[in-house]
Parts: C-alpha cells; sequence; structure tokens
C-alpha cells in the first residue's frame, strides 16, 4: 500500500460533514471525570471512542483498566517497523457544565451557529483529539498511513491525570515511540498558529474553616463566635500582598528568571489591556505590575481561588453563622517549581495565619508538573512545517498558560519530544459557558495532521 | 359560664398526648416562607391552623389575604366587652432546613427521643405559638375563658414579616386589644424562666461582585483577571476592624451607651467563655472585648456573614476564575438604631473600598426595627406572676438577641404593650439542624399561659 497526503486530504474535505456528525455523537455524552455520578457516562465514551477506532480498521484497539476511569488504546503499525511511529495523546473527559451556568443551549447537546458547534468538551479535548483520528483514517480510506501511529486517549485529564502516569510506566513498550502529539491548546487567531513548547503545573487544595458545631442562630451568638466566613475571608485576604503578588512565604524562590530573549518571544504575542478587557468582561486589567500580560498569564506562577462556599445561598435571607465555610484554591506553577513542596507552602502558611478561634484543614486535591520543551528539536521544526503547509500559515512558538500534567510525565518516562499542536482558539471559552469549536478549526487541524504525519516520515 | 383556671390546668395535662400529636401535625407541614416552591405549604400550614381553631370553637376564623403569605386570625369574645382583651402573636413559618445540613432525622417528620420533639419550627415558633392555642382550648371545654382572646398568626416572620405592619395598619379596629403576648423567645434553663424586654432588629444585605462575563480558565488568564473570589474577600475582610468592633463609619453613632444599672441586670443572666464553647462548640469565644458576652449576644449590635458562594463547590477541582462570588450579610441592631441608615453606611462603605477591577451590587433584603420595652408595667408584672404560680419559678427580665420585627411596630401602632413569654430552651437548636423542643416545656407553657390570662382578668 502507499500513502498520498493529497487523497488523504481530498477524502477528508469530502467526508468532512460525516466527520461533524461523528463530533457530536462524542460530544452528547456528558464524560464528567470529576463527578461520581458520571461514572458510567465516562465509560460509555470509552467504549464509544474503542468501537469506532476498531471499525476504521486499526489493528488493536483495546478498553484499558486503570484505577480510575479507563485508557483507550489504539494502534496502527502498517507503516512498519523502519518507519517512526507517532503517539497521540487526548482525553475524552469534561468539566461540569450545566444550563444554570449560562449555556444558551444544553451544554451536551451539541448546537451549531456560525460554523462553531456549542457543547463542554467542543474544543477540550474531544474535538480536537477527534482531528487525529480522523486524520489517520483519511490515510487509511485512501491507502496507507506514512508512519505508524498509536492512540493513548485517557478519561482524568481534567481531575489532573491520577492514574495517567502508573498506566505509562507499567505500559512502556506497548506505548514506545518516537515522538508525542498532543492537541490540547490554542491559539490567538486562526491565521496565528501556535505550537506550545511550554505548560504550567498546579498544585489544587481544599480548604475548610470550622467553627460551631452546627449552624448558630445570629441573633443568639451574633458578636461572641468567630463566624467562620469572616474567618475564612481573613486567611483567603492574606494570600496575597497589596502589590498582587502572592504572599506565600518561599513561594517563589524556585521560580527561574525569564531571560531578555524569553521575554522578547513572550511579547510577539502580547496581549493588551484593551485586548484582555475585550476577552473577558472584566472593567480593569489586574496583576503583578512587573510583568505584561502574556508573562502573567503564560510565564508567571499564580494563585486563583476556584471556588467559595459557606452557610446560606438559596433565595431569601437566613440569619445563621454558619459552622463551616470552604474555598477551592489552585496555583498555576512555572519550570522548576515543585507543586508538592508549594502545597506544603500553602498549608503550613494557612495553618501559621489562622486564628484560634476556628480550626482549619487544608488538603491537597490534585498536582501537576510544569513542562519546558525546546523548540529547536526536528519533531518540533517538522511540526512548524506542517502548519506552513497545510494550515497557511508559519507558527509561533508560545508558553501555554494551562496545565497538562501528562507531557512532564512523557519525557521523563518516554525519553521522546513532545509537540503540542494545539488546535482550539483562545476564545473557544473551555471550562466556560457556551464553550464551542469552529468546524473550520477542524478541517484545517485534520489537514495539518495529515501533512505532519507525513513530514515526520521523511525525517 | 364560669372559668376555672385549676380546671383548665387539669385538662390540659389529661389531654397532652393528643396535643403532642396536634403539633406534630403542624411539623410536618415544611412551611418555608423564604422559599417559592414552598408557597403551596405555606398556604396549607394556614388553612390547618384556621380549620384547627373553628373546630375549638372561636367566634370568628379566618385566612386572611396579604401582598405575600396569610395572616390566620381568630377571636373569641366570649368574655364580654368588660374584660380584658389579649392579642396573642404568632408565626406559622419555618426557615429552610434539610437532612444534608446535619439532622438526624428528617426535619419535616417530627421525632420524639428523650422527651423531645425534633423537627423545623418545633421551638420555632410553632409549638410555641401552639401552647396559647392549646390553654384558649382548655377554658373553651372546661368553661368560658377569663378574657377575650385574638389570635394574629402570620406567616412571614422569618422573611422578617414585610407585609404584617400594612396589615395591621388596615385592621386596627379588628386587632383592637389590651395587651399582646408573644411566645417566640427562649430561657436558659428549665428552671430559669424569662421574659424578653428588649429585641434587636435588622438590616440584612446581598451583595455580589462582577468580574468577568462568564467563567474564565484559569491557565488562560490567572494572573492578569481580578478574581472576584479575591476582591470579595478583600471588601469583606475590611467590615471588622482588628479589634472586632465594626468598621462600617458611622454604625455605632445611634447606639445609645448602657446604664451601670443596665449591664448589672444583663449580668444576672452572665454567659462565661466555657458555657458559649459548651452551647456552640467554638474552640475560642470571639468579639469587642470592651463588653461581656452576653451584652454581645444581647445589647450590641453585629455584623454577620450569613452566607457566601463563588465558583465551584461541587467534589473535585474545577479550574475556574469564577465570574462572580457572593455573600449575603446581616446586622442585629440595638434600640435608636436605623435599619435603613444602616443599610446605606453599609452599601456606601461596600461602595466605597471596592476595587475598580470588579463591579459591586449591593441590595437590601429585608429589615426590623429594634424594640426596648420597660418592665414595670402591670402586664409585664402580671406575667411574672403567672411564671410564679404555674411554672414554679420567678422570671429575670433580659434583652433578647434575636429579632421579631413586628414588636416595636405593635407598640407604635397599637399603642399596647407588648410582654414576650418565651417557652424556649436557649438550647432549642433553632434555625439550626436538630432544631427541637421539649414537651416538658410545652406543658409547663400552656399552663403558664392558662394562668396569665386569669391574671389579666384581675388587672
Amino acid at each position: 500500500m502507499t500513502h498520498s497526503t493529497e487523497t488523504a486530504r481530498q477524502f477528508s474535505r469530502a467526508n468532512a460533514e460525516r466527520f461533524h456528525q461523528e463530533l457530536f455523537e462524542m460530544l452528547r455524552i456528558p464524560s464528567l471525570s470529576g463527578d461520581p455520578a458520571h461514572a458510567a457516562d465516562v465509560r460509555r465514551m470509552a467504549e464509544w471512542l474503542a468501537a469506532h477506532m476498531q471499525a476504521l480498521g486499526l489493528d488493536k484497539v483495546a478498553v484499558m483498566p486503570t484505577a480510575g476511569h479507563p485508557v483507550v488504546y489504539g494502534e496502527w503499525l502498517g507503516a512498519g517497523p523502519d518507519k517512526p511511529t507517532v503517539l497521540v495523546y487526548g482525553h475524552y473527559d469534561v468539566v461540569p457544565a450545566s444550563l444554570e451556568d449560562g449555556w444558551n443551549t444544553p451544554p451536551f447537546e451539541p448546537a451549531v451557529k456560525d460554523g462553531k458547534v456549542y457543547a463542554r468538551g467542543a474544543t477540550d479535548d474531544k474535538g480536537q483529539l477527534f482531528i487525529h483520528v480522523k486524520a489517520l483514517e483519511s490515510y487509511l480510506q485512501t491507502g496507507a498511513a506514512p508512519v505508524n501511529v498509536k492512540f493513548l486517549l485517557e478519561g482524568e485529564e481534567e481531575v489532573s491525570s491520577p492514574n495517567l502516569r502508573p498506566f505509562i510506566e507499567a505500559h512502556l513498550d506497548l506505548l514506545r515511540s518516537n515522538v508525542c502529539v498532543i492537541s490540547d491548546s490554542s491559539m490567538r487567531a486562526i491565521e496565528e498558529p501556535a505550537i506550545t513548547h511550554s505548560l504550567r503545573g498546579m498544585t489544587y487544595v481544599e480548604m475548610e474553616v470550622h467553627g460551631p458545631s452546627d449552624d448558630l442562630h445570629s441573633g443568639f451568638f451574633g458578636g461572641a463566635v468567630h463566624n467562620p466566613a469572616l474567618a475564612l475571608v481573613e486567611i483567603l485576604g492574606k494570600l496575597y500582598n497589596t502589590d498582587n503578588t502572592i504572599a506565600v512565604p518561599g513561594f517563589y524562590d524556585d521560580v527561574v528568571a525569564l531571560t531578555p530573549e524569553e521575554r522578547a518571544m513572550i511579547a510577539k504575542t502580547a496581549l493588551n489591556d484593551d485586548q484582555l478587557k475585550e476577552a473577558t468582561g472584566v472593567p480593569a486589567v489586574w496583576g503583578d505590575a512587573n510583568f505584561t500580560i502574556r508573562e502573567r498569564v503564560s510565564a508567571r506562577p499564580t494563585l486563583d481561588i476556584n471556588g467559595m462556599w459557606s452557610g446560606w445561598s438559596g433565595p431569601g435571607p437566613k440569619t445563621i453563622i454558619p459552622s463551616k465555610a470552604g474555598a477551592k484554591i489552585s496555583s498555576r506553577l512555572v519550570a522548576n517549581q515543585d507543586p508538592h513542596k508549594v502545597f506544603e507552602q500553602l498549608k503550613q502558611y494557612i495553618e501559621s495565619i489562622a486564628p484560634p478561634t476556628v480550626s482549619v484543614d487544608v488538603r491537597l486535591l490534585t498536582t501537576g508538573e510544569p513542562a519546558l520543551i525546546p523548540f529547536d528539536l526536528p519533531e518540533m521544526q517538522a511540526a512548524a512545517r506542517a502548519y506552513e503547509k497545510a494550515w497557511g500559515a508559519k507558527p509561533v512558538f508560545t508558553r501555554g498558560g494551562g496545565s497538562i500534567p501528562i507531557v512532564a510525565d512523557f519525557v521523563k518516562l518516554m525519553h521522546i519530544p513532545v509537540v503540542m499542536m494545539g488546535y482550539g482558539l483562545d476564545s473557544d471559552g473551555l471550562h466556560a459557558a457556551n464553550e464551542h469549536y469552529s468546524l473550520e478549526m477542524f478541517q484545517r487541524g485534520i489537514e495539518t495532521a495529515i501533512v505532519y504525519l507525513d513530514e515526520l516520515a521523511q525525517l
């Protein structure tokens, strides 16, 4: 069998409408990995993907167990042992979504409007992982692929992949490859494709402040009991300094200072105040004034309150002193920061500032290592050529602000480069209401993925 | 017809078991006035009470409309125009309750254990209002009552009685009486009955901080956008001074200083640190060190966070910057403070300290006037004698920390004294999980109410 990149690209265009319908099928499955109530949906999503890949003619497909949600594995080795093998990583799980969060359409019923499909997971990461499945299909249905392809699709990325590293360690032979490709990031505009060469790590913490053993009547005990919501507020208010730097002692100790060259490269995708306000709807920009906006959102560590709860939040008044108050807090980390060390710093600091009128419990939810990949590697440069040929524009190398915790693990455990070819747009609204994905991006992504396999075959 | 206080008391003892079953019927109706989803239950509760009083032989019973939940009115005027008329005020609505809040038994399925009935509303105020219904029944079933009795039972006390004042103004003739009795407060121990002569008022506010138009991915915007939860924390952290006094400018301006005599009377029911810790389960006492614990919880104004919400509070991590964060805040006010003035002070202060990186919305939910009643009035002293004869102990006159917003209105509109004979215990857990009411208190309450009617007839 031979392969023709051009014939494969034509096949993908001729079958675009069917590809869309298949993507919509995926988007209808609410595969929320963080919510035990949706465990069966996560499994259903894995089985759908396995059945789909089986039907495409892959050599081997399996839904493989982990201590949590399963991994979907698939391989096509028809290019032969003298050709490189590409490992495609993606994730089929999603974060929660419900109409009350402000969705215009039900989040698990894909709706197409102005060339975009609106659904949870559309861009993160179902649409992007499906690009690689459809790229391989386009080769297989018109001949053969130029390289061997393996798929490693996990169902726990949104809960920081607690079981993927053990899975990789246990299956190093099965997964052996020459390069890993991940499409789970985004570009600023369709004509500005980007290859991500850095990702932030994460330390995600949940804390709770406990005061009285039960909710109290505020009329009977107000004034003599430290309100746990107030105590939480006092603690959280000390996480930041007044210059918007993080107040946790030692937090910045391991951060490597950016070189002037690095700052210059980051400046190529500069974000100004108006662009940030336009993108987010905030009335004013905020942050550490010693760094540019783009540096703050990609190359500097952060600390955010992701959630907060206490007492009564239903309609009308309820005159209680809540018995407890809690918060979810997470820190995005940059290269050389250790997520576990940051957790210890955060925990010790919170415990040290907690008043004696309440008790405080701080626990680790998840961690993820930061990653930084050299962009002069041949596999990275091959990706740049694929964008020029198929996407129609030369890519920039950027730092991603988000976290794909497993990227650092791929590099460490498999000793292969990880090439992050993100086919999303920064404005896709991932993790938010009305997440969507451009069907034009989807098509251009498939064709770029087709060409990239050919470029890798020629290295 | 004649009346015999002793015969009526015997009747109440002989019928105690039936009285309990009737109370349990009331407690099964989830008459939550603050939740629109329960409007039909509130109405069902009103109709149950009206039907019950009708069956007891009152002259006139009616479920009367207001702009909100209805008032249940009932009257028995058989004592004749030369006898005093007593107006009994009570409320048949309750605050929310659900098993997840920590109830050991379903909150709307009364469970009796160790002589106490556990249910939402058991002590606040269904059990206490029913005492007066059963006291009148005990007279009517054994002859006649010594005074005329009118009932005014409302369904909106827990949402600060927005429609009761207009109702009283519109029905001053119907309600005309010589004294108003309210049982909606509590004593410290069963052998220490208390007559409440002061209540705190209230200003209840809801505020929300708005940042980005939608939740944002914390990896893409963390570090450059002011997290609304953090902004809320920064604002709420400035409501108090470091000495635990309230930082809202002007807040204490109208508070009348306590006299040494008043402080001495308050000291009769002193609360020490250990008692407060025992009653609430807090690890340490908190508050303004210039006042005793009892003063802080009854004679001084307070400010409490009653609820707080932002972003993700479900299981597992979710890496968002929330688009908004909110809080419910309420202040307990003492005599001479104006709830609307306090609202303006609070609103202006919050707006003045809100950073320009977010927008803030502060709105008034409810208000209630504080009240202070002289305790040397004949109707107050008659109540003291009723406790000595029927309860078996001399009462103390105390200041209540809670709010019964309508008390100030009764005094102003009807020019009658309001006698607050609370038949609850401080430890009943009202507004909290596992609210309960002692059936012995219920019985002693009925007998004290019977004797009080006789004492009033002799004034």
